[in-house]
């Protein structure tokens, strides 16, 4: 099926799930829709996470994609399961693809996941991994310091490694522990520093690289990859300044982009 | 769903991803039936490996499984498009799960298989590969002493370490490699002898471990999984004599294996 796969996200953070969607998947065209006008999600009430998805999503539906993958932690807390019953295409979010990678490699079922505050606070990656096996030991920490030093793109070496450090503590005084979930799409940018800061002996779990992983498994499953040979264009686009999301995109993925266009999904401005 | 995830394989090999299963989705019954009596596969005729495949899919039918996993290379080669087709359950086999780890993780875009003559031969893992992503550079290699090696149950440290030593020899000279897919279900067992031999910068994947994931991400997709708290009894069935399966299971599995039942599944048998 030559159809696009969707990505949605509320800023930049899903680029990180686009890139490793490209990277697994070559032959897939991406549309990637990023909310960042209205960015971040996590400090909003549940009704706007829920609307401002569902707007993401009408503007996705309507380019006629095959599979909507939610790249964003938050709005996978709120909007999966409603919108895997409301849609009749394949819909996957990023927790529980870092869930069960988390269970599959911990030897000593002892796992935990950093994420922004919002996303801690939902329980939505313990929650996900006691669902599946109630044998493991889960703990949590917020890192909000995280994004802002990452979007920032302007951070130095040394930078990154104090506020690592720095984050990171409470976790390094537990025994046993040897899987660690970065469960915000940002976090994969510094994720060499976090594996130096936490040692070779943990395991590292980049979501947005578990998640295209699971994409390419449902693909597969519902006979809905691209058969042939192709190297796909990828379509970007932003709801706020096109200029700002380039320069990040061109930062962080493998590959130049070249065009991102700027639209208005707040249903409030089309009236 | 309550009902059990069954798993089939020509003999005692398969057993590693049963003991995968159990490990990553600890809530869910297992049915294992082993061919063992008409074990190996892998030299025989295709009509024999289809015909002989759906003898054991018969009798796991009639057990009421929601998802069934072929957890043997050859008959994933010969039988997993036509069980898809066939069966109204979930069908999942060894070659796609690994095949899409090694997407995940190699960076070199350089990859290899290693497996046994028969699976080597079908070019399975290449071609599931290359249809994925037609960048990698794969190779492959037939590793026909592993198997005995690691059944016998009976090697001292050097000897393996010898054998994988002289089997391993033509991959060493590979520039760039930095994942190597274990292509047979019995190699997992030998894993630390494989990955000393092939240094740290070489990733190894079980398609075991990886079939596992794969299974838990269908399970959840299709919302078969296990919904409440249990601590399942599995049940193993084989061809052959259950006290030689028994002896091979207690020393693969975590947990113990008590009870092993004799089946006669050979329907020129029954007659």
């Amino acid at each position: 099926m030559d159809q696009p796969i969707g990505v949605i996200d509320s800023g930049v953070g899903g680029l990180t799930v686009a890139r490793e969607l490209m990277r697994q998947l070559p032959k897939e065209e991406i549309i990637y829709l990023g909310d960042t006008i209205r960015c971040p999600y996590g400090p909003r009430p549940e009704s706007e996470i829920v609307q401002f998805t569902l707007e993401m999503v009408d503007f996705l539906i309507k380019k006629q994609i095959k599979l909507l993958v939610i790249a964003c932690n938050t709005a996978t807390a709120f909007t999966l399961d409603l919108l895997k019953e409301k849609l009749d295409i394949p819909v996957i979010g990023v927790i529980q693809p870092g869930a069960r990678a988390a269970i599959k490699v911990t030897k000593t079922k002892r796992v935990a996941v950093i994420g922004t505050e919002g996303t801690i606070k939902s329980q939505a990656y313990p929650k996900a991994l006691k669902q599946i096996s109630s044998k493991l030991s889960v703990s949590d920490l917020a890192c909000p310091a995280f994004v802002s030093l990452v979007e920032s793109g302007n951070y130095s070496e040394e930078k990154i490694k104090k506020v690592v450090h720095e984050s990171l503590a409470p976790l390094k005084s537990q025994q046993g522990l040897d899987t660690l979930i970065l469960g915000c799409t940002h976090y994969p940018i510094i994720a060499d520093q976090i594996q130096a800061e936490m040692g070779s002996q943990v395991q590292i779990i980049s979501s947005g690289a578990e998640t295209a992983r699971e994409v390419s498994t449902i693909l597969s499953y519902q006979q809905l990859g691209y058969k042939g040979d192709r190297f796909p264009t990828h379509r970007f686009y932003t709801t706020g300044d096109p200029d700002l999301f380039k320069q990040i995109a061109n930062q962080w993925m493998d590959d130049p982009v070249d065009s991102v266009k700027n639209v208005v999904i707040d249903q409030t401005k089309n009236k």
